[in-house]
Formats: C-alpha cells, sequence, structure tokens
C-alpha cells in the first residue's frame, strides 16, 4: 500500500514557520506551526492549509544515479538537522504534454538536477512526495532538512535549480522555512 | 485539474458484462453490468465492486511514439465499436523498485508494447488510466473498444503482451469483457 504524507500548517506541530515565500505564482497563507504526518492514511483536522501527497516510484533517475544517491542520502530526523523546507511546485500543462524522453533531457541532460542534488548530500536530507494524480493543485512537494550551518548550502541548491532551463517549466512554487520545536 | 474515472460494476450500465478472467492473481466478484464514469469526481454508489483510476501523464513514450500513436489512435465511443474491455493491472514490487531507464528497456526495448500496440491501431481504441498513487488495489486499468470483427485482433495483442518480458513483472491481472447495450 502507498504511504501517504499530509504537511499541515496551522498553530501546532513539530516546526516553527519562519518564512512563506512565494516563489512564483499565488503564496500559501500564513499560519504559525507546521506537521507532517507520514502514514497510510491522509491526515485530516482543523489547519490553515494542508497539502496531501504520496511516496511514489522514482520517475526519470537512471540505474546508476538511484545507486549514487541512494549510498550517499541521508535520513530524515538527524538529531542537528534543525531547519526544514517544504517546497510544493506545479508544473505547467507544456511539461506534461512533453514526452518521457524529453522530459528526461530537460530535467538531467540539461539541468542537471539529480547531479546538482548529488552535490549537496550528505549535508541535505530530502523526501519527494508526488500528488499531481491525487488531483491536488500541487505536482509535488519536496521536504528538505539541514543543519543550521548548512543553510547556506541549501539556499545555494536552490538557487541553482531555479536558474535551470527545467525551472522555466514551473507555473507556481512556494518556499516555506521552517525549524524544529520537538 | 485532473479527469477521473470509476469503472462500476453491478447491475446497471451501458456496457453486459460477457466473461471476468483472472489472468494472474484474485479474481472479481461477478457482475451483469459495467458503467465508465469519466468527469471531474470518483462516481460513488451501490456496486459489486468498483475501481477508480485518473488520466496523467505518459510514462514511457518519445516524441516519436507518442505522435505515431496521436495520428493513428481512434476515438473511443466509435458507433461500430459494440465491444469493449477492461484490463485492470498491478505490477510487482520488483518492477517498482526498478530505475526509469529499466523500466523503459523492459517496456519497449525488449517487450515492444508500445510497436506492438501501434500494430491494432485503428482498430482498438484504448485509453490507460493511472491508479497507484491512489493507493489502489491496481496499478493502471487500460479500456478498449474494438468492432465484433476486430475481437481475434484483439484476444491477439492482449496475448502477444502475455507473452513479453513486461508481463513477468505483472502480479494481478483480470480480464472483463463486454459489450454495449446502450
Amino acid at each position: 500500500m502507498v504511504t501517504r504524507v499530509s504537511f499541515v500548517a496551522g498553530d501546532t506541530g513539530g516546526w516553527e514557520i519562519e518564512a512563506i515565500g512565494a516563489i512564483r505564482g499565488a503564496p500559501l497563507s500564513r499560519a504559525t506551526r507546521l506537521a507532517r504526518h507520514e502514514g497510510p492514511e491522509f491526515h485530516s483536522g482543523p489547519c490553515v492549509w494542508s497539502i496531501d501527497g504520496v511516496r511514489s516510484n522514482d520517475r526519470y533517475v537512471t540505474r546508476d544515479e538511484k545507486q549514487r544517491l541512494a549510498a550517499n542520502q541521508p535520513a530524515l530526523d538527524r538529531r542537528d538537522a534543525r531547519l526544514g523546507a517544504l517546497i510544493p511546485i506545479l508544473k505547467s500543462d507544456e511539461w506534461w504534454a512533453l514526452p518521457q524522453d524529453e522530459r528526461r533531457a530537460i530535467f538531467e541532460e540539461r539541468s542537471r538536477h539529480i547531479a546538482v542534488g548529488l552535490d549537496y548530500i550528505p549535508a541535505i536530507a530530502r523526501r519527494l512526495y508526488h500528488c499531481r494524480d491525487l488531483g491536488s493543485a500541487w505536482d509535488f512537494l519536496t521536504w528538505f532538512e539541514f543543519a543550521v550551518h548548512d543553510r547556506p548550502a541549501f539556499d545555494d541548491l536552490v538557487g541553482k535549480l531555479r536558474d535551470t532551463e527545467e525551472w522555466q517549466y514551473v507555473a507556481r512554487e512556494v518556499d516555506i522555512r521552517v525549524h524544529r520545536v520537538a
């Protein structure tokens, strides 16, 4: 069975929201706390906003890339990873109309999404959730965890990705920065 | 917004069920009629069984394959297409653990899934729905429509696909044959 996640913004949750930056398109409303609920069911309850996703299969990685990621990717919930970021992204209809080979070429051969990400592990822990098939307002949610001293590296990573050809197909992006309180 | 489908088996619906064949794994219960509800929401109501899916982006096709499919693929609801088939499929965990390049190689370079399918259009109309990310018991639903005189061709098509390397990763498959009553 698929593993589900709900990111719930409101006044409870283990992460205090520092900033909600609208990178492209409509923003998300201000809230003080963020909770990440991962399990067999979506989480529902009172909130300012909530976004659901699922852990699913890889869509672009090759065997070699998958192995390099698996060998170096840190786990979530590291004791010293006091900072987090949730970045929901919606890509354009134009992106989704592209065939698989052209999406892959833009994603990696030309934008080096995986290669750039590999430069920042093991410092930056990352988990990708899919939501496009759920009929969500978003296509993906990426959750990151890192230490305070790796904040400049994280800013550098997202800055590099936002400069790529792939990001020309991003229709909406919000960058939610948090720190751990629990 | 995503387009949703619900295939509902019971005693109403525009398709009379002729046979429900369990090709691999657990069967589905017998019912007399099948309805295909496609729209912005899933359909709920009394039924013997119901399976939901969504229309989503292509996962394997190249630009060239996509164009050849688009140029030749017939629409659904052709007047002379009196027969239909619904084939829900679940692939194995082993399949989903493969990286994208290896799934593509098995799917097309070695099993020729797209090339074989192209040999049977424009006779066989086909629509693929995804359900893996919905937490379904199935990964895909494929719906076919064809004329009575193309039934041998359709049997030939599914027979060829079931002989491929790709099909070694099919964990469950049911083949529901119907004819149009409405």
